[in-house]
């Protein structure tokens, strides 16, 4: 499949949601699908789906629709989840443990296979057949393995040095839960999850309301 | 403080950030900014700040920049962290224990009454002194409370049946881990935190830079 590059952020990110509509019509059997009945189910209108989609190829077909199945797994392929990646997760603290105890992101080909944290009585235990080993051994440990991607769920104040640290170990892209802004080189992608600034703006909202 | 209305997600979405970092700058003893250099800390313009603060009132003094403290301190209020919201959470797996346990959220005022689960492993169990209740029981102790904020952790399949049950007990925002879009009626707000589709489009960009 030939990619069509500069692909705008906001096409980027509603992917995911044409995957997981895709998936939700698949587990209820549902063979194809036109872009209209697709648009009512996602809430987007049909012209905005088919202009997305044909970013990345060529899919549906003239008053046939799309083949749900088909259309899943090309959606799939474009987002890169048959690749297999491995990642690093820091931090095995609250957040740290639920996600990784978060088995469907292996359904993305994303494996954690290393876990770290400094807490001499995480250290040891095991997440998901995965032991937690000392974050001092980060280093040489990192370049035992070859990890893509690093999951950051420590505490503020350690973020960006972890951050640093997994750049050298070969990181190229961080899942960042800490809330906080990386400072990262170009090649590293980031993606965020800042839980408090998501909480803060449902407050907003319902504190505006009650006005 | 008179609440200019019809302010934009987009400026709605940065007033957390602006916290954030005021936040950090008090940690380090500054008491005051200008919107140039809270600008470059942030990576905003100093204009887009000053543009996006005049949305709620007159802030900062000309010459001599933001006193930090004040500026906390109302972008607080304007977010409605003083309020004292009451939480509800539901499904107290992994990510619903996480979220449970930070403690951060109550500096928000939010605190987190009541938790349900439908696991008789987890019914009973105390998380930070709240226990856990059998979500069979939630419409009449929903009653007994008065809850603002339902927090959905609960598998897909049952997370629009709970945001209904949620919000025929009073629940007027939803904080939802589910991957699902949630149908609500237009009065209740929504914020998602949607990490199945975060790790998606961060594959998808280290998949791309990898082409």
């Amino acid at each position: 499949m030939e990619k069509n590059r500069n692909i705008s952020m906001a096409v980027i990110k509603r992917l995911p949601k044409y995957y997981r509509y895709l998936e939700e019509l698949m587990r209820n059997d549902i063979d194809r699908i036109s872009s209209k009945e697709l648009g009512e189910k996602i809430g987007f209108t049909a012209s905005q789906i088919r202009q997305d989609l044909n970013c990345f190829g060529d899919f549906g077909q003239q008053g046939y629709g799309y083949n749900v199945k088909e259309l899943y797994s090309q959606i799939g392929s474009i987002l890169g989840l048959n690749r297999g990646y491995e990642a690093a997760l820091v931090g095995a603290g609250n957040i740290g443990q639920a996600v990784s105890n978060y088995s469907r992101f292996e359904n993305f080909g994303v494996k954690i296979t290393t876990i770290f944290d400094a807490n001499p009585k995480l250290i040891g235990m095991k997440i998901r057949n995965v032991e937690i080993m000392d974050i001092d051994d980060m280093a040489p440990i990192l370049n035992e393995h070859k990890i893509d991607i690093g999951i950051i769920c420590v505490p503020t104040k350690n973020a960006q040095s972890v951050a640093d640290e997994l750049i050298k170990g070969g990181v190229r892209a961080i899942w960042n839960f800490a809330p906080v802004d990386l400072v990262v080189p170009d090649y590293v992608k980031v993606e965020n999850v800042h839980l408090s600034e998501s909480l803060m703006t449902l407050i907003y909202l319902l504190n505006e309301s009650d006005n």
